[in-house]
């Protein structure tokens, strides 16, 4: 998962480096299209699709604003998988939704290849070091260990319920135009809404009427709903349109549902 | 071949499943480009595209417009393939073309993931389902018989010529701006259009001269041509430019190419 | 390496054609977002990526604006790789930096498809050639021995330096904005800059300070900087915004970079 989008080499790069170290390695790209430099949406991205791969996958993210900088080169080990990206806390939701086993520094490792640029990291520490651990390096032999407590977090706030209002936050927009917030299950049945039931859904100074619904595709077209999303979040949509662009939303904005009644 | 585009990671999701359940599948992406919901070029894409792989290649489509509705989740059995996605028609024009087999219902199929969304059956349903085939999971296993005429078609209206005039449709739009209509080689020869010739092009209201020819680069740069494109069909383009954009042409409009003498 | 881009099948038709030659072959996608026709960069950016594939590797390059034109089509031998694409300079940067052994006209090789379209040689010919190439087929009975000295050259004009001013050309912008010119470390060790030090660089008549640095993040927010890039030659961005934007810079531009004091 990168940001480095598809117009330029450098996810081919990266890959070519992987398989001249073990080309025996299978690669999936979970996305390269992450918004650049984006370190928030990458951890919402990484955090969701997570769970679909299997035990022991290695996860290389780099969207990676700080590159050149100071900012340490990181491999996180969790409860099933191995994370290796910078220190900006990209990975650390997933990291602690999965459960932190051990973090190690990998800035000096001997496992990058011999010439480190300033800007491509990618291609000089994290693909070399995620396919040399993929060959059964110890990470110990890879990196130092550090704690967890040093690593740079990046934290989503927790959506409030009250009296039938939930208060949350837009986690991430998708190319539908599709608006996923922070709020889940467990604060829809708090708040009490209940499936085709009519809210209110309000960001900044507008406001709209919203069907709670299973999917978007219940209501008319051209109409507002929401739903619980395939990653379990309340998102809200427009039945063939796009929710994002009508509302004006943007990634970190408050959202407020209450009932319409 | 999805409309989930590049940004989210909805693509590296269903490959993580179709690898957790089957690691030795070889998965080839065709696109993932398909205009958002646009059930007509999906299914066009695929029945071009189709002959160039090999026998036996399971074919994965979601262009899934009602996605969480009632609309079934399909498996056709063709002569040569085996094609899996939403009964929409996405599927038809590749099945017809290929021969129809045997169709089955697969929407309750015990072949999916413990949860199903009511937003991502890419995921949840269409590729676990997919890598159990690849398997060797027998489809009256997976799903249940159903019959043929009961599936939702796309269809393609047959072009007609009359006396050198041939009047067809935009079938498709590439990246590049040209347009490619429903007219073959047989419409061509019928209509009497030789290698060179002027014709006049007409959508709408405008109408524009272009050669008859066996490449765009035939003509000037800027100009008008048209030729048999490399899936067979008539398309327009202008050389170093975009047909679609000169002419205002969209998917479905009528066009009618007739002699400019 | 194509400028396919995303949005039609014509990637994974590619592919579908490689894969049914040999399946056992390990397709890596160096990049399909090269611009239109752009051959330089193309040209450009296979030569920057090529030293990090493995010996052996066979490079598949198609920005192809001849395609059905009497352009040849070509393998290209060198010291560590092969190459294969249409004969209008796309590999030629990338064959002179390796080291050219054997040149072979493969237009007319019986390795093609059964029926050769005038519009997609990337499926017909340059995957079939290079799938038989990758199963062991010698060069020699795919094509025609011919002499490099007969192959359509992209030049690179070489920066010139003078008391402190380096005067060099646009090579390539990346999706970020960054701009990648043909200066290298010998240039700039010739000129004199040293890390920190303020430049001039200028652009037509746009002239804009920047800063000598490692990485652009070594730079307030805003502000220009110029590195030695991961490729190796000087580049000029904005951190965290797009210098290309900002300078109205486009591929091929004369710019000069001079010492601010």
């Amino acid at each position: 998962m990168t940001d480095y989008g598809y117009r330029d080499p450098y996810v081919g790069v990266v890959k070519a480096v992987i398989k001249s170290i073990n080309p025996d390695v299978e690669i999936i790209d979970l996305t390269h299209g992450i918004e650049r430099h984006n370190v928030l949406e990458a951890a919402v991205m990484l955090a969701v699709s997570a769970k679909y791969f299997q035990p022991g996958t290695i996860f290389v993210v780099v969207v990676d604003p700080g590159v050149g900088s100071a900012r340490r080169a990181l491999v996180i080990e969790t409860t099933h998988y191995i994370l290796v990206g910078p220190d900006n806390g990209c990975l650390t939701l997933m990291a602690e939704q999965d459960g932190v086993k051990h973090v190690f520094d990998v800035s000096n490792t001997k496992y990058r290849l011999p010439e480190v640029s300033s800007t491509f990291h990618g291609r000089d520490i994290f693909a070399p070091v995620a396919a040399w651990i993929s060959r059964g390096v110890p990470l110990e032999e890879i990196g130092v260990e550090i704690s967890y407590d040093s690593v740079v977090k990046v934290r989503i706030e927790k959506p409030t319920v009250s009296t039938g209002v939930i208060k949350g936050q837009v986690l991430y927009i998708d190319v539908f135009g599709n608006i996923m917030t922070n709020i889940t299950q467990r604060e829809v049945d708090e708040a009490g809404f209940q499936l085709g039931s009519k809210l209110l859904v309000q960001v900044g100074s507008k406001r709209e009427l919203c069907t709670y619904e299973t999917t978007f595709s219940k209501v008319p077209v051209g109409d507002y709903a929401c739903y619980l999303n395939s990653w379990g979040y309340l998102e809200v949509a427009v039945n063939m349109g796009s929710a994002a662009e009508k509302l004006g939303v943007k990634q970190g904005d408050v959202v407020v549902f209450s009932r319409a009644s």
